[in-house]
This record gives structure tokens, sequence and C-alpha cells, in this order.
């Protein structure tokens, strides 16, 4: 999907939710049990509840690699059953150089057709650049993250400014605008800010707000631009709104209410 | 594996090779293409032809996955068909947080039972850490590479040193020598020396040499310590000497005269 069709579901849904799918089976409805893939039809029900709200879906790999071969065919049934007009993402932080990055691309680009992917940066350029040569396919390259342990490098001094500052620099002036975007986690007002002095123009996908305790609106107005540019996850308080045979109901509710919310700023 | 059996490994096959099976579909040979699941036959006419030579595989999981289920499939034949006595690494370079990193820890550590996978530290403690709650199993933790983007970030300035002296400082500090080691690409002298400051006592990982240009010799005098303490991973300059029918034969030979090499510095 390309920046202007993005940008378009945007101001159509007025919505910038990215519905995190973090379908971690051992969190799931029990009565799923007795279907053939529990996973998938978890993941099903909660496309079909969400996605009138939602203009994007994260898909949080690790928790379907980690069940081996069926969670990869959990998630490639899931991935074809998002609809086409809402923008993908495989979360797998993928980050290796040359010959092993095109692998990676070719796996979320190609064999699982993603709209996008997320990349960690340590390697540098040779290793996201790979990523940038698939027309309308995007790099969502780590810059801030919300955890605890961001402090250790991330908030690190390096040259004039802290290392993610270098980072998200640095990235920003590899591809362009219609093919990178950035991951961060920051909810902090003055990070947000920051953050947009740096790159002005490129999309962010914001994770933390929901069960991680971001504030949806400290966020949109400190990190939206003319053209919106932010994605906001959010994983645990959508999907496992409810655990029980109303789960869906439920996750339909809550991601209602995040799009009412951001209607607010749009 | 712990420590001592993979020291004991060490000094008993008088080599620290480590053979990486990128086993890139299209650079198998082509006879193989006769058989239900080529990848696994070339991995395991490979495995045949080296076990006696190496003391550890390192599997690229990139050239795994982006072969889909097949890939998964035979990436877990392989896996299982590797000796017992061989220490096994899922060169998989992952990072992510917390209950996400979990998972990735589960994949590689129970689903597919390695001994280490390779992991990425930019988000810090707590995408390291979930790795190291395994007995005998390995973080082996990104530190120095040797691409051309290393010199991005690893190696600009951050407090008093280099981004990735600060990195390798910090990482050693969060596990034991029996938990953690590091991927160190360099082969350049002064920075493996400077490594060895850094780091006396871990295991490192040591692509490089081989296709890449390293040098053995300067590899061994400058990084080795009292308990070795080097996997020297060598990749395509082994799996692919040979493109035809004698391909097993020619990596047999391949490895073989690596591992006298390396008897040399034992």
């Amino acid at each position: 999907m390309n920046r202007q069709t993005l940008i378009e579901q945007i101001r159509k849904k007025k919505s910038f939710l990215c519905v995190g799918l973090d379908s971690d089976i051992s969190k799931i409805p029990t009565h799923l049990f007795a279907t053939e893939d529990p996973v998938f039809e978890f993941n099903k029900a909660i496309i079909d509840a969400t996605k009138d709200h939602t203009v994007a879906y994260k898909i949080n790999t690790a928790f379907y690699e980690a069940q081996g071969l069926k969670g990869w065919i959990s998630m490639g049934k899931t991935l074809d059953y998002i609809p086409k007009d809402i923008f993908t993402i495989a979360d797998a932080k993928r980050g290796d150089i040359g010959n092993t990055a095109e692998q990676y691309a070719k796996t979320f680009f190609d064999t699982y057709p993603y709209d996008s992917v997320t990349v960690a940066p340590y390697m540098g350029k040779d290793s996201v650049a790979p990523f940038l040569q698939f027309p309308n396919k995007w790099a969502i390259v780590l810059g801030l993250t919300s955890n605890e342990g961001s402090k250790d490098f991330q908030l690190q001094p390096s040259g004039d400014g802290l290392l993610y500052e270098k980072v998200m620099q640095t990235v920003a002036g590899w591809g362009t605008v219609d093919n990178t975007m950035f991951v961060v986690g920051a909810t902090r007002k003055e990070q947000l800010e920051r953050v947009r002095e740096l790159i002005p123009d490129h999309f962010l996908l914001i994770p933390g707000v929901g069960t991680q305790g971001g504030d949806l609106a400290t966020v949109a107005k400190a990190a939206m631009n003319k053209d919106v540019s932010i994605l906001v996850n959010v994983s645990r308080a959508i999907i496992f709104a409810g655990s029980g045979m109303d789960y869906a109901d439920l996750a339909a509710k809550a991601a209602s209410e995040y799009r009412e919310q951001m209607e607010q700023f749009l």
C-alpha cells in the first residue's frame, strides 16, 4: 500500500488505529480450542469485529513463530483474511545484512505479502536498504522504544545528541517518506516533539497506548502532522478486552472507542 | 550445551570451526531438486561431510523463513539431524521486549531446541534478559559486525568510547560467561584486541573468515583466550565449495582444511 492510499484510509475511516494481533495462544478464549486452528479463529473474529475501526493490523510474529509450523499457518491465513484496504505490518524486528536481509525482505514482502516489516537498525545501512527496494512496501525502523531498556542504548549520548536521534536522522536519509516509517514507542510529549523536529514528515508507528499506559491525546497532539502520519497501535487492550464468548463484541467496543477518540483529533 | 562441554569439544576435535548453513535454495546443486526436500538433503550431506571437523553449526534462519512452511520444515529436520555433541546456533537476530522476547526464546530454545540464538541489543536489557533464563542455553548478542554499515552506529562515539564498546560492556553485565556470547565480525587485529580488553572471558562468534575475507591467523591470535572461547564461522566457502555432484566431498575438504589451520593455534 502506498502512502497516499494509507492517508486516504485514515481520512475516510477517521481513525489512525492499528490493532496489534499479539494473539498469545495461552490467552485466547478456551472455547476456541474446539476448532481446528484456534489462533486463526480468534484473529478472524477480531478482524471482523474491528475492521471498520482500524486502518492497520500489526501481526507480532513472535507469538506465531513460537507455535512452530502451526503458528506460521495461522499467520498466513490471518494475513490472507485481512481486507486489502487495510495496511499490514509484520512486527518481526528483523535485522541482518546483505543477502540475509534480502531473504527477510522476501519472507515478509513476497512469501507472506505484508505491506511492511519492522526492522532493527543496529547493523547499519546495509541491513535496512534491502527492504527499501520494493514498490509500495515499507521498512518500519526501530527509533525510540518505550520499554525500560530504551535507556540502555537509545537514550545514551551519541555525538551531539542521543543515539535514537542519530539513528532516526541517519536512517531517514537512506529511504524516503514513501518507504520508511519509524517505531516511536515514546508516549512522553517532549520526546514525541523532539522526534517531529528530527523527522517532520515520516509516518510513525506508535505502540504504548492502552495496556502500556500512554495517553492518546498527548500522542496525537505531539506527533500528528498535516498528513496525520501516525499509526497508534493497541494490542491487548483491544484483542483481550474480553476472555469469554463475547470477546469479539468487547474487542469491537474497545476499538470503536479508540477510533472515536481519534476522530476528535482529525 | 554448557560452556565446559563446548570447550571440551573444541579441545577434542582440535577445532573452533562453526559451519554456517546459509543454505540458499537458489545455490544448491540442481540434482537435489529430484528429492522431496532439497534443502534438507543438501544440509544432511553437508553435515555428514563436515561433522568431524566442526564444533558448531549455525543455521541462518532467513534462508529458511523465506521459503515459508517448507523452509521451517527443512530447518526443523536439519536441526534434528545435527549430532547432539555439536553446538547449534539459530542465527535469527531477534530483538524485542518482555513477553515478545519470551516468545522468541520459546521459539528457538523449545519449539526448535537450539543451544543458542543470536540477539540484537538495540532495545536494551529487557530484550536480552528473557534469553538468559534457560539452563545451558545461550544468547549470542550482536557486538561489532564486519559489514560496511557497522560504521553507521556501532563505530560511532558513545560516551567515552564507541557504541559497540558500550554495548558489549553493558550486555556482559546482564548475564554470565555461561549464557552470553557476542557476535564479533571484526577481522581487524586492533578491533579484536580491543574486544578482548573489554570482555576477556566471553565466547565470541566470529563470522567474516572465508568468503568475506578475514584472516584466520589474525583472528586466532587476537581473540583466543586460555579457554579458546572463539567460534569462527565459515558459511559459503564450505557449503558452496562445490556446486556439482561432488559438493559434499568438496565441503568436507574445505572444512578439513579450516580445521587443520585451526589446530595450529590450539
